[in-house]
């Protein structure tokens, strides 16, 4: 056990019972929707947080890089969604987790894409198994199901010897920035767009057994999720304060924190500046959009108690200042030189991937482990 | 030798004839001002960038963290500046690199931060060599010279057993954002103000032999850096679209770049997809502050060409959404599926920290090796 004060800063803490408060509650909730959840790994990149989704009922993991997925796999995790489009540059990756015993599955939105992983695969002998995105509401990637080249693009990854069609995939990014209503009419029409869309698939006599729904907002608002195999969640296993701001959640579900120390004080300025600047909390602004604006981040006490108020105003690499939102003086007693304060993220994703793990708390201020992440690509 | 073609994406790209040239050109403004440069490690965090930097001139580097001062240590570079506020979590390290030889210098700005760590220096037998930091510009940290703390501080500093002072510093923020002239005046205020705080610490019979003085546009437009030790820069070693949007540099001096695969085109939607996201890029958004905005990048061919009007508009973690600034239709020829392209980053710092290392370009094309950074703290 190590005391959070003869830890160096900045630092990533992480609050295990917050995890598993939060990991139990969407297992719940995919329970209520009789549909399996594969959460999004790209949130924490750590096995020990990979480890409790399983034991919660997870069917396997989505990755966002190979990376992680390579990690994952190395601690024990033997189906995986690599979620972003598939290029020949990692296709030798891919096929080496297939090899070595993985259930690894990708993703492909082109026919022109299929047509150069195929020929990749063909030439390293390998045999890709790939999922194909389907777009319901232009956010981001994915083919439109009413594209004729959908069908063709099935067919050719069905009929390619060195490729695997499973089904399909769609990401739900629109529903972020919704009232829960709007939320959940968006679930129900992205729903029934990748049921028409499987539909389709089978019609034609390709294989369809995958049918994979992605949105956090969607999951938690949806009215059913009949007819999915599976829901991608990722940032419910952490919670930050865009997913606070946007009624995901409460702030005291956040499980993550920046330690940080109090490195200078200047009451002429209304300043109080922090080893936690740009680099240690990352440049994400996400809150600034919504009507709970945090800067660069919320400041608690040692404890993780929110100081009122205060937040990171300005970011340089290695420092944050602090200021009040009121613009009535900061709280310097809470805050003294030398001090350690936690920094609640914008957006957890963003702000974990400085860091090469996490400080686990057991009992609020005292740290049980080190949990490494999978960084990089 | 490998061919771009062949690297897996996102990967970081350094042009190493651009570092060249980037560094020749401010040894020689250093050399016209007759102060010796203390260029910033933070920007490559690199030991051959580094040994580039001393071969040109360099009386030592400026660190931002601990772990680049270790890895600088280690790589050769045996006088270093830790320009970031002490706390006690640090010292140790910071004792433990002056007793294996390194002359490192530490900053302070506060009589209780001074005797936070005299106490803890104390504790370990060891001496803290300290700058005391002047603010010149209410920009971020430092003491004010006409607060009566200012001589106590340095008395208490020259005063204890387990702290040596040598001398003060100052970083003149405010002048990014300046025009020419305007730096020009700043750094000739910073200038006398660092001048005549070093006369108060020599008329009270205190030490002074460093006077540092630390901003890149104030060092490019200064008239005279008469009186001073040594200056202080970083970004000019890669610039960045940032430095180029503030007239710093041209957008062909920027060394650095993202190499990205095209992963998907969505011509309907006059969107192209590529695998380098917020991580890959960081969501720094600093050039919308300026005339030139450059949303989260500007795109060139695989060959560093820019390619007119088109830059990364939306940023998931691992998916850039590029547009046309003027809406018309983008160039799909120059970014066909598969296709390598380059990115420009707004902040070069922010950008490379994702990243292990670069993959140094000897031609434009080819790769000719690979340096590691010194990341985390």
């Amino acid at each position: 056990m190590t005391n959070l004060s003869d830890i160096a800063t900045p630092a990533l803490l992480l609050d295990r019972k917050k995890v598993e408060r939060n990991i139990a509650r969407m297992a719940q909730r995919a329970s209520e929707l009789h549909v399996p959840l594969r959460p999004h790994g790209k949130t924490p990149k750590c096995d020990p947080v990979a480890a409790m989704l399983i034991e919660a009922g997870a069917i396997g993991l989505t990755v966002s890089t190979l990376a992680e997925a390579e990690g994952y796999f190395a601690g024990g995790v033997g189906d995986i969604f690599y979620a972003v489009g598939l290029s020949p540059d990692k296709i030798g990756r891919v096929a080496a987790l297939a090899a070595r015993g993985c259930r690894i599955t990708a993703l492909v939105d082109h026919p022109e894409m299929a047509r150069q992983i195929a020929a990749q695969a063909d030439s390293l002998g390998a045999i890709i198994p790939l999922v194909i995105e389907i777009d319901v509401d232009n956010y981001r990637a994915g083919i439109l199901p009413q594209d004729p080249r959908f069908l063709q693009l099935a067919s050719a990854v069905h009929a390619a010897p060195s490729l695997e069609l499973r089904g399909i995939m769609s990401y739900g990014g629109a529903s972020y920035g919704c009232s829960a209503e709007a939320a959940a009419e968006l679930a129900e029409m992205h729903r029934l767009a990748l049921l028409s869309a499987a539909e389709m698939l089978r019609n034609a006599g390709l294989p369809c057994e995958m049918v994979s729904f992605g949105s956090s907002p969607a999951t938690l608002h949806a009215l059913s999720m009949e007819g999915l195999t599976e829901l991608r969640c990722g940032i419910y296993v952490f919670q930050d304060l865009f997913q606070a701001a946007i009624g995901a959640c409460a702030i005291d579900d956040i499980a993550l924190s920046v330690l940080t120390t109090v490195i200078g004080v200047r009451e002429d300025l209304n300043r109080v500046i922090i080893d936690a600047g740009g680099l240690a909390m990352s440049k994400d602004l996400s809150t600034a959009k919504t009507d709970q604006n945090a800067g660069f981040g919320l400041v608690c006490d040692e404890s993780g108690a929110v100081i009122p108020d205060v937040y990171i105003s300005v970011t340089s690499q290695e420092l944050g200042l602090l200021s009040t939102f009121c613009g009535r003086p900061l709280p310097y007693d809470r805050m003294p030189l030398g001090a350690k304060l936690r920094i609640l993220p914008n957006h957890a994703d963003m702000t974990a991937a400085a860091y090469p793990g996490y400080h686990v708390l057991s009992d609020g201020l005292r740290v049980e482990d080190f949990w490494t992440r999978h960084n990089g690509w």
